[in-house]
């Protein structure tokens, strides 16, 4: 298997590329629309053909590539079950798996940052887990039908039962670490270690976090996967 | 072993953590001043001991965490042979190997972007290229005893001469790529694509890139291992 990390700087997110080394079938998890270029030449580089681009979930923060890569490659836009995005070509839900030849990426719904949300096991060892978890961290539960008692029960649940060596790869981070393991998470991270669900929810819920600055734009336009032409006209 | 690339946004430098997970022994590549806190806590929660502050050279972006670090644990500092560095506690030379544990980190003298520069090769297989060799790019010749001819030399020779399917993780990236491969680099690095050597010196010698920001102030500090409270005395 290939498996590249990617970052967008000004927004700190993570773009995942997930290819098939045989079949040279090739996914990309959170696209960034300003990226498109950088990953479709990446893409190019490698010999891979864009097969789907995969969402964690609708995002507030940035504008998703998924429109302009699926004009330019013809791949799908898949989104999580529930998603509100009449764009997408299909959903996914938990337990489903995605195959890209050999390589298998299983679908772990992993709500609470938003009301669809989905992490993403690849290959059984690596989780990316969107803006579910984070490193010493996690989503916030304040908008978009967040909830603080689902993520709490879904992290615990879903992603905290996984393997103690499984990889950690998150949709964000804002402190320049990249990668950690469910073992240390479980183990440091300060949002759940010590708490139980209530203490959680109650920390959750006042956090008073500023609204992210693209949050009028971008949620719009990734219901419509990120196609701002379309948005234009709407 | 364990690895582990961390970031600085602010001057987009790579900082590479390295362990035995037997004897628990650590090494930090390229540490930043600004990030010391967040590297330590890391490496107490990972359960190691840092023996090393390896240096690939004397950075004219950002300030070395080495000072600081050295004094909260005792760790030795460590910069390439001929560094001007009167603060270190040891040199490294071509051909040279560091151990931890079970752990090899072979410096190759990758001169050019500096008279005095080590890329570090981690078990064989990852390399760590400083500012010699970035993801389809390379280090600037044009400050601090620059020299293109032998940064090109360097490169082609030492670098482009391992296996295709060795990791390359450089020094910085401004693109949101963190890792690549010999084989790639080799294929699509355009900076290296297509030039002789007369055609690279000529390319990098009409760059015509601004001075770092800080390098007024990180050259002299970095003589120091980044010990700015010596740095405000003398």
């Amino acid at each position: 298997m290939l498996f590249r990390q990617l970052f967008d700087k000004e927004t700190s997110t993570y773009t995942y590329l997930i290819a098939d080394e045989k079949t040279k079938e090739a996914a990309l998890v959170d696209p960034v629309i300003e990226q498109v270029d950088r990953d479709l030449k990446l893409i190019q580089e490698l010999g891979l053909t864009l097969r789907y681009c995969l969402e964690t979930h609708i995002h507030a923060d940035h504008i998703t590539g998924t429109g302009k890569l699926r004009e330019i490659t013809g791949c799908d836009g898949i989104v999580p079950e529930n998603a509100q995005a009449v764009c997408a070509n299909g959903f996914i839900k938990d337990g489903e798996v995605l195959k890209l030849g050999d390589v298998e990426i299983l679908a772990i719904a992993t709500l609470g940052h938003t009301d669809s949300h989905n992490s993403y096991l690849v290959n059984q060892n690596i989780l990316l887990t969107g803006d579910s978890l984070f490193i010493r961290g996690c989503g916030r539960t304040d908008f978009q039908s967040g909830d603080p008692g689902l993520m709490y029960d879904r992290v615990t649940q879903k992603l905290f039962t996984l393997p103690d060596e499984t990889l950690v790869y998150p949709g964000h981070d804002y402190r320049g670490h990249l990668v950690s393991t469910i073992g240390e998470e479980k183990q440091y991270n300060p949002r759940f270690v010590g708490k139980d669900r209530a203490s959680f929810i109650e920390q959750m819920n006042n956090l008073n976090l500023p609204n992210p600055k693209k949050i009028a734009e971008a949620v719009p336009a990734n219901q419509k996967c990120g196609n701002v032409a379309v948005m234009a006209e709407a």
